[in-house]
């Protein structure tokens, strides 16, 4: 929790923003309920929406606010606990209390909210709000709105249509710096995302269940913080991206990527990937391709300054990687042409990194395009490109990642070659020979100062192949 | 996963239930999606729906199904990958020999539902649903059947009135019984169950948060099950049931109410309740208490049979508590009279158990009066016996929790004070001198055989208080 007067600063900001932008009326905000496992009463941990973490503090479920645009009266919406509700969940503060801790006066029942609402409508003022991040939301949203709950979600990378593009907007502008406080927690979450990585890899034996690994890394994340940040990915199969399976026994001879991240208790996001050889050595062959993935990490972490585009920093480092890969023989040609045609995209389809804070792709559920994407950029459609979710020009106090990767999609490598695609450049005999190969990506949180940039986390995680062997031989 | 005979003749069963109980038309079920933790592509441990487990075993998100009691044709909605789709998340079973595995014939694509449904409305035939478990089900039933999406849940613990009686009656009486297969499972998921709460044991030290506890005791339900069977609990204040914060450190003196489960890598649950004296030894005064509590789990034992209606057990147990209880001068006067007004609910507010299985609390969402209550029974309203969740006479095949408990709750207390309830038999004085006690629970996990009971799980957690003292002396 931050203090009261960061909760009250960030909401002003927020209506001058709003306002800046010509928007008048209600601003609505739904804060999550219980998200059920097996049934209502049977639920996940708890995990408050991002923009009500950001600008009411408030962790608690059943929590909903608005902001009156034209007088500026902010409420607070909850119930107390009833006798019935401390016999079974204890004693709680006052709702009126909790609010007044952020620096909210006014407070009514949860159940207000639908006639406040009403009335502003009935009134034709505008209401204003996030697109929905889920389907509770969206259920309480289309119920206050009119609208379909499905058009309460954000569609695609463009956005919600239906939801306040000034809020949206203002939102943005505000979570994309981070302040002060906010950078030492992401710090803090960072480090421990990276104590974590290193019981991951402290964990690597052969013929053992993956799952096993990831029970010792997300039990620390649990021991430390409120959880992982996300899924855990932790495959022998990097080439498959959202590989949430860990039934398979560790092999020899493979890639291990483990792409994770703990949420701190305060509800910061780290997103760390290593790629670890099972054996504890990497083969000349995987060290190859490693050796050109670690280069386009640190290159990528060099050009990340003010003033330079994200997008530039990917275009330099897809050259990096596609120089790397033809003298590997793996594609041949001229790098500039491969780079116009796209053809890093086949190796590495997706953007080098992405925003992060609250949310580990910070703030996507407002729309990839408008977070990610200045005034005047407009999105490639090409693959790998076309995916980088972060191609702002830089700014102290972006938070960003730095991830590139090389993996051999045996899928796509024969779609391309089907459809004749890149032919000049790919070197389709050889690459044969690394259908097995999976996949390799190496992640660093970045955050962008006023003279260059700096990772994030206290210990970086070995990195450079021979330090990675080092780390696994102890 | 089952084979495929498994599921054929489960759904034949329901089907013939079905029809016994005067239905035609069509059964619809819905799958559950993937449940957005910070937005739609950040999403909590993907947990499938528990009645399609039972009656599909697909486990994965976004499928659908109908079975037409007419014609007896069975189809499975569901989209096979697109090539985007492999590129980020690998090559993947088809839809139709996923359906195969399970038994099911026909395939459709997942929207094709829609048609088919309003189809059958068109036509007059009724539609046949389960209550909703979440908000997407929900979403997606009203948009199917008109309905509003929160009249899609069970209403409290009479069930849904919008939902198909035939089909949940049908369900439950398939459910409650455990098939041999099953038994195995969920003593497999007790076994691990045992194994994760002596890891909690043995990470019990002063001075550190409890938080570290859990930690501790949900990786080990990540690296060898699906995780954690509900939320854990793990508190000094026992008193307070739904006691999910873990940010207090472990003080010495106090009481510690570990109440957790493990679910399976087969979605089977484990549900077991120990309670720790935090320094390693019970003070006399926590043991007097505790003596109480676990000779209560042992008669409730000792009394389960096929043919004794749970509720009897409950009963026997609550008159157990109140002689202790009196022995202890915390009650006085009339043992029978006492159970009669319900006195033992002060200190035991809730019911002796429940029925678990792929749940924990098996079947909840189907209304708790349904799964627990036989014909001719009906829910008392008194506090603690009202709670009860499962009332029935058992059967052979019933997999029950057996978890008596004392807790000493002062807002409780001081609203029956206040009220005069109970005022005859309560030693209000002494009681205030136990303010600070917290609670106690013991649970296990029981299955009725045809002769009896038995325990569930390889090896019972310590449970007579010199026992624990060993345990925790190690």
């Amino acid at each position: 929790m931050f203090n009261k007067l960061t909760y009250t600063r960030r909401r002003s900001a927020l209506v001058a923003g709003m306002k800046a932008r010509g928007a008048s009326g209600l601003v609505l905000f739904v804060g999550n309920v219980d998200a059920p496992a097996q049934y209502r009463d049977n639920c996940y941990k708890y995990r408050q929406d991002s923009n009500w973490i950001y600008f009411f503090g408030i962790d608690e479920p059943r929590f909903a606010a608005t902001i009156d645009l034209d007088n500026g009266d902010e409420t607070v919406y909850a119930d107390d606990f009833t006798i019935d509700d401390i016999i079974w969940m204890g004693p709680t503060p006052s709702v009126a209390s909790q609010a007044a801790e952020v620096g909210v006066e006014h407070t009514a029942a949860y159940s207000a909210l639908d006639e406040v609402v009403a009335k502003a409508k009935a009134q034709g003022r505008s209401i204003h709000f996030l697109p929905a991040s889920r389907y509770y939301q969206a259920m309480k949203l289309a119920s206050l709105t009119g609208l379909a709950p499905e058009d309460t979600f954000s569609k695609g990378k463009t956005g919600c249509p239906a939801a306040s593009l000034p809020m949206v907007e203002s939102v943005i502008a505000l979570r994309l710096i981070k302040e002060e406080q906010e950078i030492a927690l992401i710090d803090e979450a960072c480090t421990l995302g990276q104590k974590m990585h290193s019981i991951a890899r402290d964990n690597i034996r052969l013929g053992i269940k993956e799952q096993e690994i990831v029970g010792a890394m997300e039990g620390f994340a649990i021991a430390k913080g409120w959880g992982v940040s996300f899924a855990t990915i932790l495959t022998q199969h990097g080439e498959i991206f959202h590989c949430h399976s860990h039934d398979a026994l560790v092999e020899d001879g493979r890639l291990m990527v483990i792409d994770a991240g703990l949420e701190s208790n305060d509800h910061y996001a780290s997103d760390f990937t290593r790629t670890y050889p099972t054996g504890g050595k990497y083969t000349s062959k995987q060290r190859d391709i490693y050796q050109i993935v670690y280069e386009c990490n640190e290159l990528a972490f060099e050009l990340s300054r003010p003033g330079t585009s994200y997008r530039d920093v990917h275009l330099a480092m897809a050259r990096k990687m596609l120089e790397g890969l033809k003298s590997l023989e793996l594609v041949r040609g001229d790098v500039d042409e491969m780079l116009a045609q796209g053809v890093a995209g086949l190796f590495m389809p997706h953007g080098l990194g992405h925003n992060m804070g609250i949310d580990v792709h910070d703030m996507e559920d407002l729309g990839e395009n408008l977070v990610g994407y200045g005034s005047g950029q407009s999105r490639s459609s090409q693959l790998g490109l076309g995916s980088l979710r972060m191609a702002r020009i830089l700014e102290p106090g972006h938070v960003i990642t730095d991830e590139p990767g090389i993996y051999f999609i045996p899928a796509l490598i024969e779609s391309w070659k089907v459809s004749g695609q890149g032919k000049d450049f790919i070197n389709y005999d050889k690459l044969k020979t690394y259908y097995d190969f999976g996949g390799i990506r190496l992640e660093d949180d970045v955050l962008i100062t006023p003279d260059g940039a700096r990772r994030l986390g206290a210990n970086r995680l070995p990195i450079a192949p021979d330090d990675v062997e080092a780390a696994m031989a102890k």
